[in-house]
């Protein structure tokens, strides 16, 4: 069994798009985000309407700064938190280009950059779009509650992230590389609290990070950064506890999107969740400083959790999964 | 834009199982069928659960028919019909390999093999388990009415495949051998009746077999076999009416999955569905006839409506999808 990837021709993200709810349009890393929404309805008149305006704005956003025509794209790589992954499908339906839905929760960003990077290093494609994104709102009523009840959230719990980001990877052109991947496996520590998703994610997070460091030989100090997707703060520090107990310190290296997303503030308890919160940070923040060298090697290992209501309501624990993939500077 | 590949290596189809419920074990392809349950709830407690066992024993099944150990597998692709795809999720969580999670409606399984085979291809894996499952009764309640209510089906409606497929590709061994395919589009003919899916998908499998033809230069005579994965009887009447006027004929190679695996009664109206439906038809008889020199090439067009309940409810129309891929016999 392996699960490392490594792409010899290093295909390039030649492009990417953002957009922000208002919300985290205010956050810390709004100056490099592209489009900050004043309302997260968009101008639609349902959430997940909205969430699939800003998911087709950022893809189109994307191919645009790319400099490249519709017609230059052979497929797009989408998927969401929705149910059947609607905002993809409704998004991508605006566009001739192939389409290739995935899932895999709040890690699909990094999923999309895995199968992107593949299709485009084989030389099957020329430029593949990688895209995920989700919305508070619709997210909320879907997985937890109406917000019309106006639940108390508890203090472990997260804020989804309202957003999108897409990257365009080519075989030819300048910008960040990508030069390996690992791909995640489902694992369950038997966590069953849908407002914990932090702790059901960490371990997944860390069986990913040990298998990319024993399966490349690469180790903490190897990287700028050690991003992972939506942890937040306390799935975080089980996440670093858990890879220290493995014998690798990560501490120095290692930021969460989730924590990075929002300005510190009481309401988002332990910072932003959701398949848009990676692709929003990554997008944004961390594609302008790899493009800047301040950065010159950066792992992205977005993190899942595998959950449904229905599996909730079951009574099945929540499953993990986390991908990394290794993003080097210009 | 260019959405077909070429698989230079062959990837390798080296083993393949499959599971089918009571009604589907009775059908016209009962006999190629692996395991054929006499109860659709395979002793588990909830349809949910039910589909999750079929699908895990399509994988685990498919992995000893191809003499391989667990450790062998690199990474498994799957995808159902669920909310976020738990019957894969939880089904993979019974195996220490990577996985990868897909979706596009009951285009799943060709989208699963064009992943699977790009990442054999290239060298990237070398054991990849491409598999995909519905059950009639979880999908039935998740997005029509639950069954308990008795609601009368129309004629145009289909029955959802209760059954699993899981396919083993390899970079070595003996088996037909997948040489191209080509990536679908999201197609919208502006259908909103989400009991008439076949008419839904059928412009998504012209517009896929057209676009296969121009990109490599086949015609319907090339194929011994043209597999549409769930047309249904009048779906796959207004797929070849859309295909003729598009200049090929295509009514001595078409056959589709949906039709095959019901004998035909009454009560299945237009045939079969799901994303089990191509997986379960294909991993069965199809296989077997390619492995026994019956047939020497095939053309597997899973077709998938994109719909959720939610989406419908909002009033928008069923877009489509449908994957290409060519499988040549030994």
């Amino acid at each position: 069994m392996y699960r490392t990837i490594f792409f010899k021709n290093k295909p390039t993200i030649i492009g990417r798009s953002t957009v922000a709810g208002p919300k985290e349009g205010r956050g810390a890393i709004a100056k490099y985000i592209d489009v900050k929404l004043e309302d997260d309805m968009f101008g639609q008149d349902t959430f997940e309407k909205a969430e699939t305006k800003i998911l087709y704005t950022a893809i189109k956003n994307a191919i645009d700064i790319s400099k490249l025509n519709e017609d230059d794209i052979d497929t797009i790589i989408a998927g969401d938190l929705l149910n059947q992954i609607i905002a993809s499908t409704f998004s991508v339906r605006n566009f001739r280009t192939g389409y290739l839905g995935i899932y895999n929760a709040c890690a699909t960003f990094s999923e999309a950059l895995i199968l992107g990077a593949t299709l485009i290093d084989g030389n099957y494609l020329n430029n593949v779009v990688c895209a995920s994104s989700s919305h508070f709102s619709s997210a909320e009523r879907q997985y937890r509650y109406p917000l019309e009840l106006g639940s108390t959230r508890p203090p472990q719990s997260q804020w989804t992230v309202t957003g999108a980001g897409a990257s365009v990877i080519s075989s030819k052109g300048n910008g960040p590389k990508i030069t390996c991947a690992t791909i995640g496996r489902v694992v369950d520590f038997g966590i069953s609290d849908a407002n914990n998703m932090g702790a059901a994610m960490a371990p997944a997070a860390c069986d990913t990070l040990f298998t990319h460091f024993n399966e490349t030989g690469f180790c903490p100090s190897d990287y700028d950064l050690i991003v992972t997707g939506d942890l937040g703060t306390l799935g975080s520090r089980i996440f670093k506890d858990l890879i220290w107990e493995k014998g690798y310190d990560v501490e120095k290296q290692h930021v969460d999107c989730g924590e990075l997303v929002y300005n510190l503030a009481e309401e988002e308890y332990q910072g932003g969740s959701g398949a848009g919160c990676s692709a929003l940070v990554f997008n944004s923040f961390i594609v302008d400083k790899l493009k800047k060298g301040k950065y010159k090697k950066v792992l992205l290992m977005a993190t899942g959790a595998l959950l449904s209501s229905v599996s909730a309501q079951q009574g099945d624990s929540i499953p993990g999964i986390a991908h990394a993939v290794c993003i080097e500077g210009e």
